[in-house]
């Protein structure tokens, strides 16, 4: 997979790409990325790449010249069809589904605006995708758009050591994780569930999956309605309703 | 504000920290980051920070010792009570307001994992705050803390330019932005709404108004079921419904 990142802000990446999983990924050439300042594309002469809002208003607008003139070099030089992203509070909501989907993308292309607005023409007539990582505003697209690529680049074939990781997260199972702990079994007076100690694996794995459901039960219930309960699940959580 | 971070992979912070925003809040004295790699704090010979489950499974659990002595150390040396972030998909979902909470603490102290699981014993007895800032799977907490800090950051007295920008923005008025456009008028034959160029302020006013309500309509009608519509808007509201 190739990743793109259109920035005034190239500095910003470097830290991240370049340790842990992303590093190792680019190192297994499951993934290779470009962070690229688009405001080398500006026509103007001062290679400036905002201006005023038409119609008045307080802030600058990103100009829509730089970045059609930074994409269209990189779809041309691009085998496939790239994706082309724009991380925005206006888009569709991201989840773990969309990073399944973009996961199966040859070529992603990051458009990262920061402080400014986008001219709407960029939206309409360039980004094939508008994403949104939550209800809270960033100064720029930068972080946003290195969530989106750390949460797809750990997916590709490879990239996690264990080859079963990533089913186990949360999300993935569609419950929350039930809770870990290792040694010390005493910790300063804190002790770990005597189940756990108890070598006993059918007793474990009823006291996880319980304690997943009940994490979820209590901390997420909105997950509860699409989750594909069992019979012996749902009697559970019927208890559980009771007891409150 | 102090922020720390707890990670075992400070250098993914540098660039971020460094560039834009995040450095002008620095420079102008708002903010004061600190980024500690927890090994340090490891009591075991060779400084390891995880080990095995109990309980058996795949992947690998971070030890209590390490975290809850370096929490404890930084406690000691605050001044005030830190926030004690954990940032986990078991978290209460981020969102503007829980920015604007956070943006009024003094000290805040993010525990940032990595691939592995936390024992539950950092989570029940040292953290302040668990908080998701989505439901889709990062490597690490790294980059959702940073998200976490610039959302803050943004809100500090005197960090943006313009004292009014943190209200203007989607999700702080409750609707989503209305279209911006900025020069040319006509960019590869693709214009900008004639009444944007009209210099007729109520109108354009209007156009902001009603453009605004209709993404909102069209990309995140939940919204619109908590914000405090006018008359106008109802009826508008509706007229788009019964034109579907």
């Amino acid at each position: 997979m190739k990743i793109d990142f259109l920035t005034l802000f190239p500095e910003m990446f470097h830290g991240v790409l370049n340790e842990s999983i992303l590093k190792k990924a680019q190192e297994k050439e499951a993934v290779s990325f470009r962070v690229i300042n688009f405001r080398e594309y500006s026509e103007h002469k001062h290679h400036t790449v905002d201006d005023y809002p038409y119609g008045g208003g307080a802030g600058m607008v990103l100009k829509p010249q730089p970045i059609f003139d930074a994409v269209e070099e990189i779809k041309k030089q691009s085998a496939s069809n790239p994706k082309i992203i724009l991380v925005c509070p206006q888009g569709e909501r991201y989840t773990q589904r969309k990073a399944e989907q973009l996961a199966k993308e040859d070529h992603l292309l990051f458009i990262c605006g920061h402080y400014e607005g986008y001219d709407e023409r960029i939206r309409e007539h360039l980004v094939t995708d508008e994403i949104s990582i939550g209800d809270f505003v960033l100064t720029g697209g930068e972080l946003a758009s290195m969530v989106i690529a750390d949460s797809v680049v750990r997916l590709l074939p490879g990239v996690l050591g264990n080859v079963d990781s990533p089913v186990l997260d949360s999300y993935s199972s569609g419950l929350l994780e039930h809770p870990h702990y290792t040694r010390p079994a005493d910790f300063r007076g804190m002790k770990v569930p005597e189940v756990l100690l108890s070598g006993n694996h059918k007793r474990i794995e009823e006291w996880r999956e319980l304690e997943s459901l009940r994490r979820t039960y209590t901390r997420r219930p909105d997950l509860l309605e699409t989750y594909p309960l069992t019979e012996r699940q749902k009697s559970i959580i019927k208890q559980w309703k009771n007891e409150n």
